[in-house]
């Protein structure tokens, strides 16, 4: 629960906005707080058997549902080999040590089971796969003797990292061998003159950003996982996260990679340069594959400079298009010191207060509220550039109140208002999630679209004290938050039990929307298994097909990461 | 030539060096010069018929050298169909417009090949090919169907855009079709509030960039040859330029691409989301692809905002490692407003003296010199910290001397002892360029090797006066500077006259070196024709393989711009 904080107001009254207070804020050093963006898995009634990717799936006894229960339609491929005792010693030679492979092919040992459990469950609770074999290499020689192996005998494999990511994409269906890069950790260089971090793909997020923060520098990336997340895996799925806005993507700040082909071939793009003109840049490919082509090894990548100060402000505002316009003149006049431009919407506030019980930052009530955040070289710059740009929206009434974090504390209370949106919802009920990229113009109007079918189909019940069902309306709300500066909404229906209706007024229709509106049905999250069945509302037939001739190019036996991606 | 400007200097005395002025820099709006990286194609007496990419060609009575003569072990491809009439016939039916194709197959008159000759040579003057054939599309439709048909029969096609490359990549070899994008020439649209833009590949550079000046943007690239080449060509070499320090590379930047392949696939991936994870992002392989699986016709990019000041800085300092203390310097320090970091050796700026005559921007010599820019949304907030880091610098006596400029011609004065380089060496006589990345420790080493090498060998003769060979001497200078920010270096060798010495001295000297420190032969040009044969020093055998296998599986055919790139 967020601490009560006192926050320096901008101003008091909402119509007649002018800025109370000029103090300079306090410059900080920036440690962002682990950010969950997921809710756990709930205990919902309801069939739990559809293939849809935001259906809540129902927890019993602790146990969670296998995805091939959750997935009828999806049945093992029988072109895949089963793993015999053969196999597990040819892997236990590879890898030298006992202790790198959990072994429940030739051991049906309780204590067994439970050390693979683990790799075969996503952190959610949601997925859960069938695989009796884990394999922990820590070299890419034997990663690429594994893969060899493996696509000669037409095992199926998951590569996994740290088995943080959203769609399924990391724990088996059936049981396909785990390739989990753990043991792959090693930083293996760093440059303090250009900023080039060159580090094994089992690195954890957060030790990476730990390890240049005292270097003074920042990893371009950072997401909730970061304390468990790898390396590896962010690139495996190109993980958006926080920082996008700032620092791009990972398409621009990863200079080179090594990676593993199914057939053993080591690509060897560990490059270090910031430029390289000299063929194809097949690094990219591996960039959001999600595993299906290759295993990412090692990872090299342009790191900026750690901000010296970091200042947040929180906004109401009175409806989207002035959230519009404040996020242009807040790129326009904060410019190189943006560094987040998040959107929360009146209900998404009013779930967080009602599950937390905190005090709420403003003191009115507002239909939208955002949170602006710069990071930038210098305290008293940064600041003198975020108030004039208060005192400007304010005195254009695009924004109606407005306080300022006066210290690191405060900034993280803000943030949690932002934060805490997802883990509050999780308290109210199941949730269904949609992580989309739409248009900016356009972006809010899908929750008011979603908001009016699931009324019109007498779902929707407001009242967050009202914990039963006595009404007949499943719906508790109809929230939407996200990355106003990456155009990425969350759009979250939170349910008090598992009701068919509900999805059937939710889907296609979401996705219909999305695909008039040339969105994406996925801007972070990737594909996994979760949203397999749903590309072709993001890509056209072309573009799938395309996509496939890579797959089959790179892995012809289909061996990595199966019943998945494309 | 650049004209004599007063600048502010920073210090007078070289070894106690203290701040004289704090005056406060003028802001102003950025206005990059054209910025001109090539020398034009010289007489040179010599064989002039060895295929190395660096060679001088040389350029009889104002015509220039058939490709076809300069790399005499290329030889034409048989596998591809000549012109027919029959051929012409149906692109003008396709193109619907006479003006549409310029027609060398079945016209012979003088005027026509007229027309066609600046299609067939590039800028530099050192390839021309013998196309007899331009077609000049005007839409995606119409460019599926010309290379559906090209594919059929057989016909290699060369695409073209502005045909400012450096390497011979955007001009035909022997009798391959032009297919030239220049009226695609379109801005489809522009989101003021995302500063997503989406044009036509055949937009000039600066005409996107003069258009998003109107609205508050900045195209995130900026190189030489920005008022002659295209988007689509920028994107097929991948180019680098002058912004990319700040705003990262294309890879990162452009969101969308809309490409044709050989086989008349429209390839649609033109989103303008900027974030969007649903299967492998195709479009970065035609980022650098310089032509080879495709044609891209449009282009979606995001722009950041247009630094409203620019402020610029030129230092003398004692060695290299000072040049990297002051870049690491000015990375931590300015940070976030830092937009370019040149270094230029002391040769450099006395080959730009003696052939300009311009008075140098500081008194006293050193042995090298820099050129710091920063760009941000506040001049006086910028200008500080410009101030606060030289204060530092010179403090530490990282820098000896230096000067700020104080408006806006002042900086381009101040560029112009950057940009001036190439074109200044072009004076001298023929020069041996290599662009080159190397990891930033060494980066300079590589002309001191050089240069050793050179004067060991008996070939130097440093006295840019003597413009004879009196000597037996033929290489007046031997310099290093480029994209310190990059760790992108220009090693030039200029020559009174060709001498088999000289070339035997550098090469493959030079690529075996940049190959033993993993840099890259090609930092920013492309591999063209030029560089083709000199992929191996920076690409595994294994790399060049797999990047056969994209190029086979796009161009089945091989009619793609044959004859380059790998």
């Amino acid at each position: 629960m967020a601490s009560r904080s006192r926050l320096l107001p901008i101003v008091q009254s909402a119509r007649r906005p002018a800025l109370r207070h000029t103090h300079h804020a306090a410059t900080f050093n920036v440690s962002v707080p682990v950010r969950n963006e997921v809710s756990q898995c709930l205990n919902m009634t309801g069939s739990g058997t559809r293939s849809l990717s935001s259906t809540p799936v129902r927890c019993a006894g602790g146990i969670v549902k296998l995805t091939s229960e959750t997935y009828p339609n999806v049945k093992r491929d029988e072109r895949f080999a089963r793993v015999t005792p053969e196999d597990v010693a040819f892997f236990k030679d590879i890898l030298c040590s006992d202790s790198a492979v959990i072994d429940g092919v030739t051991s049906e040992a309780a204590e067994i089971a439970d050390d693979i459990a683990p790799f075969n469950e996503d952190w959610m609770r949601k997925y859960r796969g069938q695989s009796r074999l884990v394999l922990r290499p820590q070299t890419t020689e034997q990663v690429s003797h594994i893969l060899k192996y493996c696509n000669d005998k037409k095992l199926a494999v998951v590569p996994q990292g740290g088995n943080t990511g959203l769609v399924g994409g990391s724990v088996p269906v059936f049981d396909e061998i785990v390739l989990n890069l753990g043991r792959m950790n090693n930083i293996i260089s760093f440059d303090e003159v250009s900023g080039v971090l060159v580090m094994d793909a089992g690195v954890i997020l957060e030790v990476a950003d730990q390890y240049l923060a005292e270097r003074g520098h920042i990893f371009p990336l950072d997401l909730g996982a970061k304390g468990s997340c790898h390396v590896g895996g962010n690139l495996a799925t190109n993980a958006g996260g926080l920082r996008l806005l700032r620092y791009g993507n990972l398409h621009g700040t990863v200079l080179g990679i090594e990676a593993v082909l199914p057939d053993g071939t080591v690509v060897d793009e560990l490059s270090t340069l910031r430029k390289n003109n000299t063929g194809y840049d097949l690094k990219q490919l591996f960039i959001g594959a999600e595993g299906t082509i290759g295993v990412i090894t090692k990872v090299a990548i342009q790191c900026p400079q750690r901000p010296k100060a970091v200042n947040v402000a929180f906004f109401g505002l009175e409806s989207f298009e002035h959230v519009r316009r404040a996020f242009r003149e807040a790129k326009s006049q904060l410019s190189e010191i943006l560094s987040a431009f998040e959107l929360m919407d009146a209900k998404s506030q009013e779930v967080v207060q009602h599950v937390t019980g905190n005090t709420r930052p403003l003191d009115g009530d507002y239909p939208f509220y955002c949170l602006v955040e710069t990071s930038g070289s210098n305290g008293e710059h940064d600041y003198a550039k975020l108030e004039a740009f208060l005192e400007d929206v304010m005195s254009k009434e695009i924004v109606l109140d407005g306080v300022v974090a006066q210290d690191e504390s405060q900034v993280q209370t803000l943030w949690k208002w932002r934060e805490g949106v997802p883990e509050a919802l999780g308290h109210v009920g199941g949730v269904y999630k949609y992580d989309v990229s739409i248009p900016l113009e356009e972006m809010y109007k899908l929750v008011e679209d979603i908001k009016v079918r699931v009324e019109e189909a007498g779902l929707l019940n407001e009242d967050l004290t009202d914990t039963t069902l006595a009404a007949g309306r499943p719906v508790a709300a109809v929230v939407g938050y996200g990355h106003m500066g990456d155009s990425n909404l969350h759009l979250n229906v939170s349910t008090r039990a598992y009701d068919k209706r509900v999805e059937s007024v939710l889907e296609p229709f979401v996705y219909e929307w999305i695909q008039k509106r040339k969105g994406s049905i996925s801007a972070e999250h990737g594909l996994g298994i979760a949203k397999k069945a749903y590309i072709g509302y993001s890509r056209s037939d072309t573009m799938v097909k395309l996509m496939r001739q890579i797959k089959d190019l790179y892995d012809p036996n289909g061996i990595m990461n199966p019943y998945k991606y494309i």
